[in-house]
C-alpha cells in the first residue's frame, strides 16, 4: 500500500526529528553450499543483532516481487518513488554515475568505444576493452566536437565506456541506438521514433560522423557505439514530497547522483565508512534525513567473495554503535538488493529491514539476519513504503482526516 | 504489488529451467469443532511436511482480501491474471467448463431448464432438477433450433444446467437475464443494454420463442431461462506474457478450459492424480511451465466431508516425492481458494502456499498447514504475486533498470 504523493505533501510536516536510512549496498545473501548459512548468519555482528532485537523489522521487495532491480530502481524505491513510474534510462544513469549534473531536457546516451575495419563494420564492441586512461584521452579529442545549436558534454566512465550528454532546446530522447548489438554489422544510424525527435536524431548522427572522423586513427578504439538515450526523470523532490532537508553520504558517483536527482545535498566524505559516520556527525544538526551509502557488500557480493562479504559485514557492525550514538529519531538499517555471493548478482530476493525509533516497539529478534528479519512484525513488504514507516515513526506526517 | 503485464513482456526470457504450478483445489479448510484441527493438521502429511521445511511458504488472498472467489477467477489469479480485470462471465464459464471452444466474438449464456405452467409463468427453476441424461435428450432438440446468420452451440453441463453459444459477426454480450430469479412470473424477454446489442437480443429471444416450441410437450423442463450472456475474455497468453511453453495437467473440463484460455497446451492423463503425474514426466521435456490440478480436495470440502478431505490430502502426500524427483527447478504447491469442509463452500481464507527452489532459503516451518504456513516469510499476499515470485526463482527475469 504505497502512499499517493498528493498524501505526503499534504501531511509531511517540518519537526526536529532526525532519520537516518542506512543503506548496506547487497545486503543480504544466500546459504554457502558447505554450511547452509547465509553471509549475515555466518558473520559475527552483536551490534546489528542487537539492533534487530530492539527494532521493529521486516523484509522488503524492492520493485516487485521476484524482480531483480538494478541499482537506480531500488534506490529510488527505498527514497519513496515508485521505479516504474520513475525510469532512470541507460544514458541518464551512467550520467548521474559519472557524477555529471544533468539538467532538465538533457539528453544523455551510453557510449562505448569500438573498433571498425575498413567497411566500417563493428569488429569489437568493445574496442579491446582499451584501459580508463585510454579512454580518458579520446574522451579529450570527442570534446572537440562541435554541433549547431547544442552544446555537448563527454565524460569518461571506465574501460571503454563513457557518456555524451547533449544540452538545448527541444532535445527528445525518443531514438534508436547506434549500436547493432552485433559485430560484422556497421554501426545503425540513430534514428527518430517520433517526428518531435528528428532534430535530435539529426544531431546524434553529426556527432557520430564526426566522432568517427576525430578518432579514425586511434585504433581499436576507432568509433563509438551509442546505445540508451534519456533525459533525466521528472522526480519531485524529497523537500517537496516529505518536507525533509536531506542530505546524502556516498563514495561512489552513480549514489551521489540518485541522491542529486531527488534533490538531496551532496556531502564530502572520505573513501571509508569511518570516514562517512565522521562527516554524518559533524554534519548532524544541519540536516533532517541522512542517507548513508556503504558499498563495499555489494562489491563483495559481486566478486563472488562470501568470506569479505562476512568480514564486510562485520566492519560494518563495529560502526553501528556510532550510529546509535547519535540518537536519530529513526535509524533505518537495509540495503538496495540482496547480493548473494553464490551468485554473484543482485538478486531477487527480498532484503533486511531493520527500523528503530523511540515508539517502534522491538520485534526482540534474535539475530540480524535475512531468515530472522523475515519473521519480524513488518512482515515483506514493498521498498517503497519504506518511507511512509518512516515518516510515521519520526512522527513527521499529520493525521489524516478528522 | 502486482508486476504489470508490460514489465513481464519486457523482462522474461526463454531459459532451460521448469516450473511445476501444483493446485490441489479447495486446499485448506478450518478446525473440526470436536478436534480444533483443520484437515491439514489432521492429515498425516509426513512429504508435505518436509517440503514446507524447505520450502519459502506464504498463504494468499485469491482474489483480495475477505473475497471468497469462484473457481474461475482463483485459478486466474494464480496465472498472474487480475481476475477483477479478466472477468470471465457466467457463460463463457460454462461454455469454458464443458470444454467448449469458445472463439473470440462468441457469446455464451448460462441455460437452465424451467418448467413454465399453462399461462407461461414460472413453476420451477430447475426443471424438477432433471438427469444429465434427460438433459442430453433435451439438448439434441434444442440443438435443431436454426436463427438468421448466426451459428448457435447448446452444450449439456449437468442436471438442469447447459450453455448456449452464438457464433457470428458483431454479436455482443450487454444484454439482461432472460431468468427472472422468482417463481410465478413468466421469463423475461431478454433485453439490449446497448444500442450495438439490439440484434443479439433479438437473436436471443428468437432462441427462446423456439425453445419454447421444441420442449412445450417435455414436461418438467418445458422451457429454458438464459442468464449470465458473455464473451470470451481477452486474455494476453503465457507464452506472450512470459515467454513460457504452458502445459495443463487437469481433469476436470473446467479447469482445461481456463488453462486453455491462457494458451496452456492440454495433456491428456487419465482420470487419478498418479495418471496425471504420469502424464507429468512423459512430457517433461516438452514443456518449461505445469499447471497440474487435483480435484478431489474441493469436492470432499464441498461435500462437508472432513474425513474425506484429510483422507486426500494423505493421498496427495503420497505423490509429492514424485514430483520432487522431476527435480522442476521451481514447485509450487498451492491451491486456488479454501474449500473448508465445515462451510462446505470455496470460503475467503488466505490459501497455503510453498515454494521450493535451488535459491529458495527454507523457512524451516514444522508442517504443512494454513496456521504453519501463514508463518513463512513469504507472509499473506495475493495470489496475483505469485507468477512474479515463481519466474524470479526459475531466473526467468532479466534485471529491471541499471
Amino acid at each position: 500500500m504505497i502512499i499517493p504523493f498528493e498524501l505526503f505533501r499534504e501531511l509531511s510536516i517540518k519537526t526536529p526529528s532526525r532519520i537516518v536510512l542506512f543503506v548496506i549496498d547487497g545486503l543480504g545473501g544466500l546459504p554457502h553450499p558447505s554450511t547452509g548459512k547465509t553471509e549475515l548468519e555466518t558473520a559475527r555482528t552483536p551490534n546489528l543483532d542487537a539492533l534487530a532485537a530492539s527494532s521493529v523489522c521486516g523484509v522488503t521487495d524492492p520493485v516487485r516481487p521476484g524482480i531483480t532491480p538494478g541499482s537506480g530502481p531500488a534506490h529510488l524505491s527505498l527514497f519513496g518513488y515508485d521505479p516504474l513510474q520513475y525510469l532512470v534510462g541507460r544514458g541518464a544513469l551512467s550520467a548521474v554515475g559519472v557524477g555529471f549534473h544533468l539538467q532538465p531536457g538533457d539528453v544523455a546516451a551510453r557510449v562505448n568505444f569500438a573498433t571498425v575495419d575498413e567497411q566500417g563494420r563493428v569488429t569489437d564492441r568493445r574496442a579491446g576493452r582499451i584501459s580508463t586512461e585510454t579512454n580518458r584521452k579520446l574522451v579529450e579529442m570527442l570534446r572537440r566536437i562541435k554541433l549547431p545549436g547544442v552544446e555537448t558534454f563527454v565524460e569518461t566512465e571506465s574501460g571503454h565506456r563513457a557518456v555524451v550528454i547533449f544540452r538545448g532546446p527541444e532535445l527528445s530522447d525518443e531514438l534508436t541506438d547506434s549500436d547493432p548489438q552485433v559485430v560484422g554489422q556497421p554501426p545503425k544510424p540513430v534514428e527518430a521514433l517520433t517526428p518531435a525527435a528528428q532534430r535530435t536524431a539529426q544531431l546524434a548522427n553529426e556527432f557520430l560522423a564526426q566522432a568517427a572522423q576525430v578518432l579514425k586513427d586511434q585504433h581499436p578504439a576507432n568509433m563509438i557505439l551509442m546505445r540508451g538515450f534519456a533525459k533525466p526523470p521528472h522526480l519531485p523532490s524529497m523537500s517537496e514530497l516529505y518536507k525533509l532537508t536531506p542530505a546524502a553520504i556516498a563514495v561512489y558517483p552513480m549514489y551521489r547522483g540518485l541522491a542529486k536527482l531527488v534533490g538531496m545535498e551532496l556531502l564530502d566524505a572520505g573513501n571509508t565508512l569511518a570516514d562517512e559516520i565522521h562527516a554524518l556527525r559533524d554534519n548532524f544538526e544541519r540536516y533532517d534525513f541522512f542517507f548513508v551509502h556503504v558499498k563495499a557488500s555489494d562489491t563483495a557480493g559481486e566478486d563472488g567473495d562470501f568470506d569479505r562479504k562476512v568480514a564486510v559485514m562485520e566492519d560494518i557492525d563495529q560502526h553501528i554503535p556510532a550510529l546509535l550514538d547519535l540518537k536519530p529519531d529513526v535509524l533505518v538499517v537495509t540495503g538496495d538488493h540482496r547480493t548473494p555471493s553464490v551468485l554473484r548478482l543482485h538478486s531477487w530476493h527480498p532484503v533486511p529491514f531493520a527500523l528503530h525509533a523511540q515508539y517502534a516497539v522491538p520485534d526482540r529478534l534474535s539475530a540480524f539476519s535475512e531468515r530472522e528479519l523475515a519473521r519480524g512484525s513488518l512482515g515483506r513488504f514493498p521498498a517503497m513504503e519504506a518511507m511512509g514507516l518512516i515518516m510515521g515513526y519520526a512522527q513527521k506526517l499529520a493525521r489524516y482526516g478528522a
